[in-house]
C-alpha cells in the first residue's frame, strides 16, 4: 500500500475517467476541504472521489486496488474518531451524491437508501407514513445513513430503541477490490448463512463499502413529553437512573448532566435551574397524545423516592425543543471555551454509573484537568470531556495520565471505551485494554480477508498492527 | 476430519477423564437418545459429552480437535433443520448441564446465562422483575438459550420485538481449538472493534460453541389480549396483515391461518370458527391493564375494512392460553395426520404475502402435494408445510418439485428460503439459490478462518463445500 499524498497524473486520469466530470476532485482547496472531521486532525487526501453510483464506487476502489493506494470512505464528516480522514494519504471517496432514498414501503416496514442520505432528510420523508428510523445522533440534521452504519452511531433514542444495529437487515456493498455484494434481507427476518451484514456495521469502513442498505422501520411515536429533572449531587441522580431503568417502560431518552454540563446548560441554553443543583436528568416519554399525560405523570413518581430537588414538565414542544437545542450545543460549546477538548463516550453498566461519577470527579481533582460529563445515562453512555489547552504541555500530560485512568476506571466497572463514536484513530491504541487478545487477533484476521491489500481507510481501528 | 462411527478407547479415556464421572455417555441407547433432533433423521453420534463448566467444555474441544474428530454442539433438540445432528459421527456436546443463570441485572437491563438454560426458566426467573427476554419460539418451554442463539431463532414476538441477535450484547465462546474467547460488551451500547457477537449468533454452531451469553432485557408487558379475525379468503386476510403492519404499533403477535390450518384448529383446538372462513389470523396486543381494552378495539378497528367475517376478542387470558395452546399444537398436529411433513419457514415481504399464498395454491393444486400454510404474517414469515408419504415415491418425487417451486417464488417475491429454522443439512443444497455467490464464498472463509481443521458441526449449512 502506497502513502501517496500528491496527485498521480496517471491514477487521477483513470479515476477521472471513471467518475465523468467534476466527479473527482484534486484542486488544494478542494483536498482540504476534505482532510478533516470532527477529530480536529488534519490530513488532506490526494483527491476526492464523488461517486454519483454504485458502479463508479466499484470502479474506484477497482483503480485503487490495483494501484494500491488507500480509499477511505466518508460521509458528513460528522464523526469524532478520525473514521473519515486520510491519515495514510490517498483517495476520499466521498457519499455525497450518492443521496437518493429508492424506496419506503410501509407495510414491509423498511426503506431503501444510498449511503450518502441524511439522517434528517429521511426523517423528514418518513414522517407521512408514521415511522421513523430510530438511530438519532446529535448530528442527526447533518450527518448520513452511511456513516451511522459504518460507526453503529447512536443517540438519545436508543435507551428504548436499542442501537443502529437493530435497524438495519441487509446491505449492497462494494469490497476493498470493487467486488459488488449483496448481504441480508429484505425481510424483518431471516437467518440463511452468516450474519455479515451485521460483521459490517460498526467496521468502521475498514471492511466494505457500503453502496445501498435495507433500513428496518419503527412506528413513530405520536407525541412525545420532556421531563426534566434537577438533584443536590450527582448521586442522588444516577441513583433515579437506575431506579428508572431497573422497572418498568424505558423513556424514550434518559440524559445525564454533571454540574459543569449543568452550568452550560443553565447559562447558553437560558435554562432556569435552582442553584443548588448538582445534576440534571433530562427525560422524555412516549406515546399518543391522550396517554402523555399519564405517562409523564408516571415518570415523574418514579423519580420522586430518590429526592429530586425540582421536576419540571415541558408545556410545550417548542419549550422541549428549547431544551433538547441547549443539550445538543453542549457539545459544540465545550469547543468554545476551552482551546481544546477530549471527547469520549464510554460506557459503564447504569448499575455502576454512581462509581464512575464519583471516580471521574477523584481523577480531575488529582490531576488538575477540568472534565465535564453528560449524555445518555440510561444507556451507562457518559460523554467525558477532558478540556485542555495544546499550548500548555504539562496540562496535556496530566490529561494523558487522566484518560488512561478514566478508561482503566470504566474496564473495572465493566464498560466499554466506546458506546456510539467508535475507536478510528483516536482510541486505537487503548482497544487492546478492553477486547480479548482472542478476539483482537480473529478481528484482524476478518480485516485481512476482506482487504488483504489493506486499501480500506487504512490505520483505523487496529492502528498499524494488521 | 475423521468420520468416526464408533468408539475409540484411546480418545473415550482422554474425554471421560476431562468430563469425570457421569459426563461422557457411550452406551447404545444414550448415543441413541442423541441420534435425533426435530429433522427426523437418525444419525448417532460416536459419543455424548455432558459438560459441566466452561473449562470441561474448552477441553473436549481441545481433545477432538487434535484427534481430528467432529464435535456437534446441542442444546435441547428441538431445532427442525438438522442442526444438532452428529452427521459426520463424532461427539455431541450437550449444553444439557451448562444450565445456570449467572445473574439478572434489572438495572441494567440484562441477564448473564449459561447456554443450557431453557427460555421457559429464564422466563421464570425473569418474571419478578417485570422483564423478558423477547424471543419466542414455539419450542420455548423445552429450548434453550444456547439454540436459540445458535440458530438466531424467533417467534410471534419477532413482529413487536425483533429477532434473537436483537436481544444479545456478549458471549464468551470455545472455539474449535478449545480456546476462550470473549466477545461483545455487558452494556446496552458498544461498538469498540468487529461485531464478533452477531457474526457467531446465527452461525449454527459451526464457529464456536457459547458456553456463557449477555442477553439484552425488555420490560414485560403488563398484559396482553388476544383478537382473532376470520376472514372470507385469504386474499382479504393477508390484505389485513398488510394494512395493519402498513401503519401504527405493531401488535405483539400477527398470526396467519390458510383454510386447512384453520380447519385443525377448528377440530383440534375446539375453537368455534364459522365454516365459511377460509382465513384466520390471530392478533395480540399489550400494553397496561388499563389500556388493553382501547389498545384491542384500535386493532379491531384497524382490521374492520378488510371486510372480517367475525372478530373476537377474547374474554380471558385463559381462553387466549388455550387458542395460543392450539396454534403452537399445529405442527406437532400436522405430523400425526400425515406420514411426513416436510416443514419449512420461508419469509417474503409482508406486502408480497398475498403473491405468496395464492402461489402456494397453486403449486399444491399442480403437484397434488397438500400444503398447509400458517405463521408469523407479521413479519412475512410463514410456514409451509408439505404433507407426504415416503412409502409414496411418487407423491415424494412430487413434494421435491413442489418444494422447489416455493423455494423459486419466495426468492422471485425479494424473501428469504428461512426466516427462523436456519439451514442445518434441510436447506444447504438450496442456500445458493439465494445468497450472493462473493457473499456464500466469504462466509466458507470465515468458516475456514475459525475451524481450519472442520471439526466444529461440519456438513451444516454449507454441505461439503467448505
Amino acid at each position: 500500500m502506497k502513502a501517496v499524498s500528491e496527485p498521480d497524473p496517471g491514477l487521477a486520469g483513470e479515476l477521472a475517467a471513471v467518475l465523468g466530470p467534476g466527479g473527482l476532485l484534486t484542486g488544494g482547496a478542494q483536498r482540504e476541504a476534505y482532510a478533516w472531521d470532527n477529530a480536529e486532525q488534519r490530513h488532506p487526501p490526494w483527491a476526492v472521489a464523488l461517486p454519483e453510483n454504485r458502479e463508479q464506487v466499484c470502479a474506484v476502489l477497482r483503480v485503487c486496488h490495483r494501484a494500491g493506494v488507500p480509499v477511505v470512505p466518508r460521509g458528513a464528516g460528522t464523526g469524532c474518531v478520525g473514521g473519515a480522514l486520510a491519515v495514510k494519504g490517498g483517495v476520499i471517496l466521498s457519499t455525497q451524491r450518492l443521496n437518493r432514498v429508492l424506496a419506503v414501503l410501509p407495510e414491509d416496514r423498511l426503506a431503501v437508501v444510498e449511503p450518502g442520505v441524511v439522517n434528517g432528510e429521511l426523517d423528514r420523508l418518513l414522517l407521512p407514513h408514521g415511522l421513523f428510523w430510530p438511530p438519532d445522533p446529535s448530528s442527526a440534521r447533518s450527518c448520513t445513513i452511511g456513516g451511522n452504519l459504518a460507526m453503529c452511531s447512536a443517540g438519545p433514542n436508543a435507551v428504548r430503541y436499542g442501537v443502529t444495529r437493530h435497524w438495519v437487515l441487509g446491505l449492497t456493498v462494494a469490497l476493498p477490490d470493487g467486488t459488488s455484494m449483496r448481504t441480508g434481507v429484505r425481510t424483518t427476518k431471516g437467518v440463511v448463512g452468516y450474519d455479515l451484514t451485521q460483521l459490517l456495521i460498526g467496521s468502521e469502513g475498514t471492511l466494505a463499502v457500503v453502496v445501498e442498505a435495507v433500513l428496518r422501520l419503527a412506528p413513530r411515536p405520536e407525541a412525545r413529553r420532556l421531563l426534566r429533572a434537577c438533584f443536590r449531587s450527582m448521586e442522588d441522580a444516577v441513583r433515579a437512573v437506575a431506579g428508572v431503568m431497573g422497572s418498568g417502560e424505558p423513556p424514550s431518552a434518559l440524559e445525564f448532566l454533571d454540574p459543569a454540563a449543568l452550568a452550560l446548560l443553565r447559562r447558553e441554553g437560558g435554562v432556569a435551574i435552582p442553584e443548588e443543583g448538582r445534576a440534571l436528568l433530562l427525560l422524555e416519554v412516549e406515546g399518543s397524545a391522550d396517554e402523555l399525560g399519564r405517562k409523564a405523570g408516571e415518570m415523574l413518581e418514579r423519580l420522586l423516592p430518590f429526592d429530586p430537588l425540582e421536576t419540571f414538565l415541558a408545556a410545550s414542544e417548542e419549550e422541549a425543543s428549547r431544551v433538547w437545542a441547549a443539550r445538543h450545543a453542549l457539545s459544540p460549546t465545550l469547543t468554545r471555551i476551552a482551546p481544546r477538548r477530549i471527547n469520549e463516550d464510554v460506557v459503564v453498566p447504569v448499575s455502576r454509573l454512581g462509581e464512575l461519577v464519583a471516580g471521574l470527579e477523584r481523577i480531575s481533582a488529582a490531576s488538575g484537568v477540568p472534565i465535564v460529563g453528560f449524555g445518555h445515562a440510561g444507556n451507562g453512555n457518559i460523554h467525558v470531556n477532558l478540556l485542555v489547552d495544546p499550548a500548555d504541555a504539562d496540562l496535556m500530560a496530566r490529561a494523558k495520565g487522566a484518560l488512561d485512568r478514566v478508561f482503566r476506571l470504566v474496564l473495572d466497572l465493566g464498560g466499554t471505551l466506546s458506546g456510539e463514536h467508535g475507536v478510528g484513530i483516536m482510541k486505537r491504541d487503548h482497544i487492546h485494554w478492553e477486547l480479548d487478545p482472542v478476539a483482537l487477533d480473529l478481528q484482524k484476521k476478518i480485516k485481512r480477508l476482506f482487504d488483504p491489500k489493506g486499501i480500506l481507510n487504512p490505520g483505523k481501528i487496529f492502528g498499524e498492527g494488521v
